[in-house]
């Protein structure tokens, strides 16, 4: 049975998997997304600000985005998410580069009840992405959810 | 020469070009980044909150980006962007569907030099992305970039 908005509270946190990025995709995608010198060319990249070749922080926003759809919303008992009004203080606080195993932290931090639909909610979520079990975030952004409730079924 | 920090003011305002969407991108993106079925099933969609199949907020965003690299930071008279610190109010104001035209306007909105590090400022730019020139965005977002200063060359 999904995660309706009657069953999420303020506090509740979900581990939602792993993945790891090889060097080819941050070059691919970048080429596709953000096509900038430090995303897309491993000798230009050391005269960046970087040093090196870097993911898009776009890139690691879509992978931490894979992560929440396939490991948090689309599990038989994942979150019923019913669409996205839109995500606030998106944070790129290190750089991603190429062999990072990213991990994904969701964190519920705020629940209102929709006061012109019964069928749904509001949440409010931070996600944390963090790479090879790090202590700091590399990534942090808050996603604001519309969640189906469980009598709309 | 590149648009450095100490070309742009508040209010300055600069459109960065145009991209239609097609319905296999959409299916595409999202089977990739965002599987959820409105977004990836024309026939599932139907019974979404949507009603029909629509982009993924998530892919107009990174259409957006494609827009402001490939337009506005990547031309030799482009912003000399050193990089992003992040992004704040992202909204999807209404959804972006098959076909739609994307054109993407951007306008300075704050500046500041960095106290520690004389070849950069801060610059605060809104990014507002608008279809087949409607009145109103589908999407707006406010990115905070890393900005050369001319004497850094």
């Amino acid at each position: 049975m999904p995660l309706y908005f009657e069953d999420l509270a303020v506090g509740d946190t979900f581990e939602a998997g792993s993945y790891t990025v090889t060097k080819d995709e941050i070059i691919e995608f970048a080429e596709q997304f953000d096509p900038q010198p430090f995303h897309t060319d491993e000798v230009a990249a050391r005269d960046s600000m970087f040093g090196e070749l870097v993911a898009s922080g776009l890139h690691t926003l879509c992978l931490s985005v894979r992560l929440f759809v396939t490991q948090f919303v689309n599990p038989d008992d994942g979150l019923a998410n019913m669409g996205g009004l839109g995500m606030d203080n998106l944070r790129w606080h290190a750089p991603v580069t190429p062999g990072d195993t990213l991990s994904l932290e969701i964190e519920v931090v705020e629940t209102s009840q929709s006061e012109s639909r019964d069928d749904r909610g509001y949440v409010t979520l931070d996600r944390r992405v963090y790479v090879d079990d790090g202590d700091d975030p590399v990534l942090s952004i808050r996603s604001h959810n519309i969640v189906q409730r469980r009598d709309a079924e």
